[in-house]
Formats: structure tokens, sequence, C-alpha cells
């Protein structure tokens, strides 16, 4: 009998020593020195072949559209993703391994498709993408931040549905990445892979969490479009951390069977999947290859919703209406962000019919009591359980989330039913909040001229520093709603604009610990990202807007 | 300080004497023999005026049409139906109270808009519409089946959502449906009004429940609309014992906002509103009114989903294909059902393009130990306290289905959990059991030829003899599956043709029990219903794929 030490680190060693094998097949032999820092997504273009940089550099929707047009290769282009992986590997440890050989023969597979039907396979003809790792891949380990289901889960015996989705629409599934132990990170730390580091920092900050080896890889273009997911802002905090685009889909639109988590119907807060990408383009080209897709005849709790065109350009009798929430009332956004925000509002506010408003938040602190108390209703008694199987140590952040939040705890069953209705209650009332930014047409029932769009921060800051990510509610609050909300980036820290405050009154004590967690120098050059929030089911909707502000400003 | 049973009792004395104020404010001075028995559905038309006999007989879409035209008044409209209600009262305890006042000010309304406007309110414009008792309706009491909440429950200060839904398209609300204690049983029989009764049988059988006061009084044409809800059964069942149309939609398309049960995205089985009408066109024009509404802005629970156009029309590339379970493999149903069944089948057979196949149950039995025991997850303790309030006895079906049954009792989180994963893992078994009625296509990963929709019996039976209805599965699979479900009338009980099969072998205890039920005198010419169902959201499909065939057979 071994030591339950010894398990744990046998456990991690095989992860890391399959993670390396894989590595090893792409054949990259390049020494990235260890005493890089600072921003380093400059590396791979000066490491890569012209050639490679060239293809790495290129959004979803042109190498879709040049791999379709056959002036590049479906193979070319998933050897230049795979040997970018490798770099972003090396310079972020983004990775639990890649699927080198699958995606080669995936590439030689779609180009012959395209020699002989003269048609692309599908809307991602030839597009690699990257997958978060508790998203089954047939035949490979399937573990979910901890070590003990590395090995002692069965492995799947089939991709997961939006796996399979994605490939049958001709994407090339290349990387598997990174996710935090209890997943329930704002960071990406776990005892299996270790810590995952931010493109723009080296190894100062984190990526972002929990689907943050889908950022740093994104952010490093060893990806340009990865599915993550998010109960409370994993895939938000990341994309906005390493510079990229992230969405949280309304939930049952994005299929999750072979996951690893259980069955959403079944959870109190829905964890959705959803895409990471560098451009907006690509979220989009996710969201509607999964929809064309129906996985509704698959995966009954997926409402049959197809993709739906929506016009909102904005005229003098429709205006198109956005709803800024400067902060929560809670914490107070460090200084970048709110700059950030203020100058978006300034872009935004010249384009022709479109008006922006400002917005409180309502009760986003009560808000953040039903959510942390509906998180873990065993009170963490499962996690405990797969920890203990291999005696790996709480993380820092694992320990806060299940043992520093008032609300995680065993509930009974009337405790349970009394926070599931609160949750109601609360989406209830948030729609009414939603409702009175416009006016009631007593005739038809109605509310006319609410809102589109709410603006807000993604986080009260840019990337954290490791073990600091400890405030969820701007991106929680919007689980707990179940409203589609889109991070998007928006320049960098600039330490000569966005100085210290030098504050002595608080909203609270969490936002004093935020404003102590500021430090422009070392923030200085670092991706903000701002998130746009629409109602249920306004997934379409809220890109439709960003691109449409994008077109404007 | 009263006695307990005093308190009841009162509230009772009180209810009905309220009910029979609203019902003298009509002014229909008829007596009615408490001798019949049999069929007494050929009264109201001998008791009425020709007019209002005329003008009851019509079915929803002529009323609208008659009264857009002003062909008849609104006036007229409501007066009629409002008489023929009172009748239907005294014949088989249908109401809990008529809205009298209420609906000639808004008949006198509608009049005058129409002869100001030249155009309807609304596609409901001059439609008499019924409301089973637990919805809300502005500062009139608002109980549930018990007593207590009678007295002690504030009246709702406006109307559920529902209900101005319908008044903002021109129903007239004039009518206020019984429902049982508890409101879990497939009969209708209350402490505070008593037992609804079947107008097939006056006295003999029940009116099925829960929404048996809508059944029994849409049945005798008091009313050609109404809604009811269902959560096992409560649409359908009583539907079906009275010879009209119910459907029990996908769960959040139509909303419960002020009625008086929890959010029901708290609840484990949802339980939904539907309409229940004299003709198949009511239960489209109900659900068409509802959607176009859009109350997902005002009830964030609902999908925005409006009503779809669906075409079904079979063709030889595309046939019809309807899958029959002909009976549930753990209690089979009495004769008229199956002859019934075997008719339609017949029938259908016949048309063009439209294939059958015989479909096999899927684990119904296991669908009743998920469901019984996600019914009560508090083991029936709130129902228990609101019956002490007023020291209500329980009535014999409610204690039937909360202490006979063994999955009800106080769940704690972790027995929660797990009948919340076997819900979710049923859900998903029946879906693919759905798809292997048809054939995978490799290479788009659909499922293409599976069956469109499944007729099954409502019931093992036709109505019920009193505190008799103890076997739910044929409806309640379809809850726990929230697929939509449409009951719908075929036809009567013959005691020539329906012989009692002398069975000596039976598929369960159940199927034993309910065998001795069946006596063809006793249910000689009462009403058959059987079941559509549909996938998830297929709520437009079914109602298409039964107005198809009701065009050809």
């Amino acid at each position: 009998m071994r030591t339950s030490e010894k398990m744990w680190k046998q456990i991690a060693q095989e992860a890391q020593a399959l993670r390396d094998e894989t590595l090893a097949e792409v054949g990259v032999n390049i020494e990235i020195s260890d005493e890089l820092s600072g921003d380093i997504t400059h590396i791979p273009n000066i490491m890569l072949s012209t050639s490679s940089a060239r293809i790495t550099s290129l959004v979803p929707q042109e190498i879709v559209s040049l791999v379709s047009k056959r002036i590049i290769s479906a193979q070319e282009v998933a050897r230049a993703f795979l040997e970018r992986a490798v770099l972003a590997q090396k310079l972020t440890n983004c990775l639990t391994e890649l699927l080198t050989e699958r995606a080669i023969s995936c590439a030689i597979e779609l180009d012959a498709h395209l020699l002989h039907n003269s048609v692309p396979l599908g809307a991602l003809h030839g597009l690699p993408v990257s997958i978060k790792s508790h998203i089954g891949i047939a035949n490979r380990p399937l573990s979910f931040g901890y070590c003990a289901p590395f090995c002692s889960r069965p492995r799947p015996v089939a991709d997961a549905l939006v796996v399979q989705i994605l490939t049958r629409a001709g994407a090339i599934v290349h990387a598997r990445t990174t996710e935090p132990q209890s997943m329930m990170q704002l960071e990406c730390a776990s005892n299996l892979y270790g810590v995952t580091t931010n493109p723009y920092s080296n190894i100062l900050m984190s990526s972002g969490g929990s689907s943050g080896g889908e950022a740093a890889l994104i952010g490093l273009r060893g990806s340009v479009l990865g599915v993550g997911s998010d109960v409370g802002g994993s895939i938000r905090v990341p994309a906005a951390a390493c510079g990229i685009y992230g969405l949280k889909p309304t939930a049952f639109r994005v299929p999750t069977t072979g996951w690893s988590s259980t069955p959403p119907g079944a959870d109190p807060i829905v964890t959705v999947l959803g895409p990471m990408s560098v451009s907006l383009e690509g979220i989009e080209m996710f969201m509607k290859v999964v929809a064309a897709a129906e996985p509704w005849h698959i995966e009954p709790a997926i409402i049959p919703l197809p993709w739906r065109a929506v016009d909102i350009a904005p005229s003098r009798e429709k205006p198109l209406r956005l709803g800024i929430i400067w902060h929560d009332e809670v914490v107070k956004p460090h200084p970048p962000i709110t700059r950030a925000l203020r100058e978006f509002v300034d872009r935004v506010s010249s384009v022709p019919h479109v008006e922006v408003v400002k917005l409180s938040p309502y009760k986003h602190d009560e808000a953040w009591a039903i959510a942390s108390s509906l998180y873990f209703t065993d009170g963490g008694e499962a996690d405990m359980a797969i920890m203990a199987e291999s005696g790996e140590p709480l993380l820092p952040l694992t320990e806060w989330i299940m043992k520093g939040n008032p609300g995680v705890k065993k509930l009974d069953r009337d405790e349970l039913e009394y926070w599931l209705e609160e949750r109601e209650e609360f989406r209830l009332e948030y729609s009414q909040h939603w409702n009175n930014t416009g006016i009631m047409n007593k005739a038809s029932g109605t509310w006319e001229n609410t809102v589109d769009a709410i603006i807000c921060p993604v986080a009260p800051g840019v990337a954290t520093k490791h073990n600091t990510a400890k405030y969820w509610t701007y991106t929680a609050v919007w689980n707990l709603l179940d409203y589609p909300a889109l991070a998007f980036p928006t320049g960098l820290v600039d330490k000569a604009k966005d100085v210290k405050e030098n504050r002595k009154r608080f909203m609270s004590n969490l936002d004093k610990e935020n404003w102590k967690l500021y430090d422009p120098e070392l923030f200085h050059n670092m991706p903000i990202g701002l998130q746009m929030v629409g109602r249920r089911f306004d997934d379409e909707k809220i890109i439709a807007i960003l691109q449409f502000l994008k077109g404007h400003i």
C-alpha cells in the first residue's frame, strides 16, 4: 500500500509524462529560457518558421476560408498550430496533452475530402480547436482538476457530443488544456499539472480560470478557437485576463454530454460550455455550428433554438440602448477597468442612435449569497472524497472557495429549497429591474425601450497575481440569472493613466482588499476586458451588438 | 378558540356561500332534480333559451369570428355562458365562483371597443374563458384545494400573468373552477367544495382531476376554453374523462406568475398550465395568444419560443410516422381504451404516407418510481401543515398519494440529488429510445426517420368511479420527461363491443386491481380519450399532426 502523498505525486508525474510524450511527437525542439519575464506574447513568432507564424496569426474565419479554397492545406494548418501549442505550453503551462496524431490524420482526411468533393466538410473545415480537459475525448484520460480521476476514471469510448459536432463540421481537435483543482477557481492551478501563467506577464500572473489553459493557449495563438466552461466566470475571467473573447452562453444551448460532470439539469446553478476565441467571429462560428447540429435530439436538456439572425441596427425610432454598471456597489474595480469602461462609453456614445444609460446593480451582494450557497450543496463532500482518494492537498483557492465561504455547507432539503426559491425570486426581481429601464405599454402589457444589453466589468481587476482571485460576483451574478455574457478585450493597462487612487473610504471589506491588490507597475500592459450581458437566450443579440459597435468605433 | 373541526367546516361554508352568491347574480332560477342520473350533457340545451343554447354550442373560433363581425355581441355571449355555467355547477359541482360582474363589464367594453375601433381587441375577442381556481384573480380568494388558504392567504392584487394575457387578447374570464385537495389527485374532491362529478354519468363518476372543474364545465359547454394545470395528468385525465381536448405543454412555455404555487424553476417535476377546450383549434388559439404576448420578458423562466408554423404534411419521401404504445407493460388498459386505440390505428393507417409502428414503452415503472419520489420531496410536510391549520381531514386520494406511495418521504439532500440524477438519466435514455425508432446518419450525426409522435392511452380506463384513480403512469411519464402531451376525444364506450376480458394472468398487482375496476354496464357511453405525445417543445407539431389526421380520417 502506497502512502497517500506518493499516490497523488505519482499520478501527477504520470500525467505530465503523458503530456510530454504528446508534445514530443510534434518534433519541435526549442529550448525556452526560464529567465523570461514580462510579456512573452511575441516569442512564438520569433521562434516559429515564417509560414507557421503567418498561419497562426490568422483568425478562424480566415483559416476556414483559405483551407476551403485550398490556398493552404489543413495539414499545414494543423502542424503550425501544434508547433505553436508546444511553445505555448513551454511558456505558460497551458496543456494537458496534444492530440498530435489525431490532428494530423484528421487534417489529411480533410484535405482528401476537399480534393474529392470540392466542397468543404463543414463550416469549420480545417480549423484547429482546443478543448478544456474535462470535456471527454475518446480513449484519452478524463480528469477534472483532481489527480485521482486521471487514473481511476474509465477513459471515454467516444468524444463528448460538442467535440463530435465540431469534428463533423471540419474542426481539427488538436489540444487539451489545463483546468484548476475543483474547477471552482478563477485561476488555474492543480496538483496534476501545476500552475498556468499569463502570456502577458509570464510567471507573475495567473491566466485566470477555470478555463485558464484555453485562455493562455489562445492568448498565445496556439489555438484560435477553443471550448471552455463557466459556472461563475470560468470562461470570461480568463478570456479577459489573456486579451481574448469568451462567451458564457445561456444554459442548455451547448450540449455537455460526455463531459466529466453531472447532468446539468440536476444542478442548481448550471455549468455551461462556451467558446473562447481570438475573434468575435470565432465565437459566433462556434455557436452557429452547435445550433445547426440540433443537439436537442441527442441531449434532451437542450432547448431547440436555432441560431437566429438578429437585426439590431439602431435608428431614430429604435435606438440601441446600453445600460452601464460602473461598479456593483460592493467592490470598486481597479482604475484601468473603470477607465476602459469610460473610454468605451465615450466611443459608443458618439455612434448615431446609440444611447448609454447608467444602470444600478440590483443586489449583487445577495446574488453571491445565493450562488455561493448553491455551488456546493453537499458542502464539498464529493470533492473532499476525490482529493482523499489520492491524498492530494487542497490548494489555496480551493480551500478558500470551499471553506472560506459562509454559504458553503451541506444543505438539508429545506435549506436547499429555500435557496432555490431565493434563486427564482432573484431572477424574477432582476427581470423586473431590467424592465424598469423602459416603459410599460399598458395596452399590450409589454415593456418598451428597455436597455438592449448591459456593459460592465468582467472582474474588479485585470489578471490576478496567483492565489488572489477571490471576488467572483461581477461574473457569477449572470450565472445565477442565466444571462448570456460575453467578455471582450479593450486595450491594455497604462500605468501613466491608471494610477492608484488614494482611497480612505470603502464600500465593504472586500472593496478594501481588492483596492490593496492594485499596483500600476505590476499590471502595466496587461490586457483589459469588459463584459456585455444580454437577457436570457439573447446570445445572438449581444454578439450582434458588439459586432455593430466594433464596426462603428 | 374554535375547534379544528369547526374551523374547516366554517371555511367551507363561507366558500360555498360566496360561490352561491356569485351564481345568484346571474339570475338563472332553474331547479335541477337531484334524481337525475346517467348522461346529463343534454340537460342544458333543454333548459336554456334557444339563443343561449345556440351560442354555447359554438366552438371558440366561431365565437370569436361572430363577435368580431358583430353578428352577435360579447354581452350576449357572456350572458349565455354564465347561464350555462350555472347549470353546469348545479349538474356537476364544478365551480368555485362565477365572475359575473367582471364578465359582463368586460363584454360591454369589448363591444364598445369594436364599435369605436372596428377591429377586435385581439385573437380571443369576446371569448369566455374559465380558469382553474389556483390561478390568481385580482381581489378574489386564492385557495388551492385546501380550506385554510381560502381565509388566510392574502387576495391577489392583480390577475395571474396568463389571465392578463388572455384578457388583453379579448377573452372574457367568467368562471373559476374546482380542484381537489392537495391538487395531487386524478379526481376532483375537496373539503372546501365537495366532489365534482362527470357530465356523462352525473353522480356516479368523477370528472377526473385535478383540473376536474374545468373538464366538467367545458364538457357541459359552460365554457369552451379553459386553463388547467398538470404535473402528473391533471389536464389530460379530466379532459379524457369528460370528452374534450387538453394539452399539457412543454414546461416554461405558459407563464405561471400569480398562481398559488412555488416558482416552477425550483420544482423537480414542473407543474405546467395549459389549455382545455371543446375543440383542437381552441387549444391552438390559447397557445398562440400566450406565445404572442412574449411572456418571457416578464417571467424569466419562460423560454423565448414563438409559436412556430410546422409543416407536417407527409409525402412518399417524408412519411408521417406514429409510434403506438398499446400498454405500458405494467397495467393493461380497459377494453374500450384498447379498442379505441386499435380503431384509431386502423383509420390513420389508411391515410397515404402515414406509417404506424408499435413502440415499446421504456421502463414506465421506473418512471413512476422517479416521479413519485420527486412529487413531495418534503414528504408532504407542507401539505400536512396546511391541513392542520384548519383541521380538515385527508380525503382518500390525498391519503393514498402521500402515504400509500413508497417514494413519498422527506428526502435528505443526497437522496434528492440521487433522484434528480435518475431523472436526468431517464430523460437521456428515453431520448435514445425515441431516436432508436429511426436510423442514425453517421455523416451528419443526426437521427432520421424517427417517429414523429407517440399515440397511447391517457389512462388505463375511462372516467373513474370516485376514489379509484390510482394509476398515474400513462400521463405522469410524460411530465417526468417534459414531453408535450395532448388528450383528445375519440368516441364512447360500447358495452356490446367492450366486454370484460376473463383474465387469469396479470402483468402486476396494479394490473389486476385495474382489471377489477372494469364494468361494461357502468362505463357504457362514457367518453374515451387518447393521448398524442411529442418530443420536448414539439407542442406545435403534435397539434399539427392531430389537425392533419382529423382532416383525413
